[in-house]
């Protein structure tokens, strides 16, 4: 017997409006198991939501994944939905936010507007697409809906982050979003480290802004208070602080650039 | 094969009490699907809560919905549980939180008082009704356990919310409830709004309490961080900032009055 | 027919990644019910979750619990699975995480170190044992792979929770976390008040650190805005302020003593 279908919905919308979406879904399609990956994506944070969803979507069933991270709901921006090389569909706006999960599931397979009005709740809203054109997409993909009766085929719009800078003993990179422990996830990877400053073993002494963090495996390889910086589960680095929070700590938010050097090798 | 018996739970008591509400709906109900609607109501917002289940429940599929928004707990205001017109069941106590949902899915067709004991857990507490007395009595609805074996009928207590007042040139609404973005939800309609000012355009601007704000379509309609006046999905009115926190930038709660002047016609 | 396995998540984790450690266990098991019981325990607050998880779990049905609060991430400290008396598989970190809970459910039958590579992640990182150790252990069980193919016996830690003390006319106990209301839930039950000043009407006043604070049953028996002291429905004492928050009216927060002594009885 095969499972029921997946459907997975992530939003900045936090309970009550995500509530409605996996409502909408569960009545429009019945037979799907219906999960909330998270409601608490920081509010019109495209960027975060677009990297939860990369880490977060391989490790999930293959299924129908709802997005909705969309300050642009009610313009000319398109809603969409993407079919993956693993065969997931990926339903959202065309702003970004569901390209870098698509890469990580074996690419964008297909795309294609979500203008067909039979497809969308009866009425639709200027402001919460999300339960109108999205949730209902979702459902009715999962029902095995082909993506061709959606709409126009479109290539989506990439996501935009900034590059880490490799400088002459120093890696520059950007703040992308603070995890939920207040972790400060950058831009650059492990990778990048070992090329800007070759293989560091762990306990190395890096600065950045004239404040020291030690690079290490986890939070309790430093003492309770200290600052670290180590290799995220997302894959990227990530500034942290043990048993506390690096975003309070250091002020510093999605966006910000951070500069690293290392000044004491372990 | 019809679905399983769908359950819905929408409280004001954050994941860890309504995960428990939803564990006894589990353990009573095995074969039911249970999803949390909303956990994130705000404290004691009885307002709140039961415009959230109006707005809500007809967009889920017909089932039990399990709704505890209870400042009196354990005083002697009724449990309850009520029959709408589309068949569904809701749950909660009787302090008006289930009335507009009824009204919305067909109107109440029949309540009664929650006050078999067989239907409710051995022990019952005096703080946690959610636990002891309103999941198990959905549970059993959800289970085909007749409404009428629940106790006697009764009448539920309308929601009393003030009604807008039109005067001259200028519309009185309350807030009703800020939203999850900030949003400020009011007490009056765009039905409301042509009453007192005509039927107005999209780019109008209008003003409360010296604050200019712009009757617009969408978020998207107005620069970044200016004011908005909208239709909310809601169905009522509401105050917003695009990509910013109506609440926060006027310093306005549930329960305040805001008085709406047209100053510009588009 | 029996039900399918059930499977409930506790972390302190917030939404986004309790949502991947759902998604893995629905991948693994595809058969499994997930419910979050709560993502929302305090960062790091080991006792706060023990004792959600002791005071939920007789209330949900019997299946797979995991639970992770984990400051010792990525370091020595063991991942274990334990069976309870009851028939309950409780996953997570062995810091006294899961003792009291398994004390409720029958206590341990057995306990075993999750240290079998092939029933973990292919890659497992250094921060992320929800999703790379726990929530696959807890996939396992669901499935139906015996406890013993995990690993070692072991015997967990137990939890640490100070006793009260009872002195002349005084009651001494440790506030153990506040609710999501506020209220301050203390190690004392009622069976130790009544040990130490006999047994007490409602509506006894006592007083801590020169507060006065009511006896009482519920919150409403109290007027707005004024504190009380009660049985919890967790079955110990807590403080509490009608329609307000305790924690925050009296600056008390995890691990601060209280002090109680009986100022005029009923």
């Amino acid at each position: 017997m095969t499972p029921p279908p997946y459907l997975s919905i992530t939003t900045d919308f936090g309970a009550a409006y995500t509530g409605i979406c996996a409502g909408v879904a569960a009545r429009l399609a019945p037979a799907a198991r219906v999960q909330v990956l998270s409601d608490e994506v920081s509010k019109y944070a495209v960027v975060e939501g677009a990297l939860l969803l990369e880490q977060a979507l391989p490790h999930l069933p293959v299924g129908v994944h709802l997005a909705v991270v969309d300050p642009g709901v009610g313009t000319p921006r398109h809603p969409i939905a993407v079919r993956t090389g693993r065969g997931d569909f990926l339903v959202g706006p065309d702003n970004g936010l569901l390209v870098p999960a698509a890469e990580a599931l074996g690419g964008v397979a297909e795309a294609r507007i979500l203008e067909n009005p039979e497809l969308r709740l009866p009425a639709v809203s200027s402001t919460f697409h999300g339960r109108d054109v999205f949730a209902p997409a979702a459902a009715h993909l999962a029902n095995g809906v082909p993506l061709g009766e959606f709409g126009t085929a479109l290539r989506p719009r990439p996501l935009e982050i900034p590059e880490p800078v490799l400088g002459k003993g120093e890696l520059g990179t950007v703040v992308l979003y603070p995890d939920d422990f207040g972790s400060l996830v950058l831009g650059a990877t492990p990778r990048d480290l070992a090329a800007a400053f070759g293989p560091l073993e762990h306990g190395t002494e890096l600065e950045f802004a004239g404040i020291r963090v030690c690079w290490a495996a986890t939070f309790g390889d430093v003492p309770e208070g200290e600052p670290l910086l180590f290799a995220d589960s997302s894959g990227r680095l990530a500034l942290g602080v043990n048993l506390g929070s690096a975003a309070t700590r250091f002020g510093l938010s999605a966006g910000r650039t951070v500069t690293l050097r290392v000044i004491r090798e372990s």
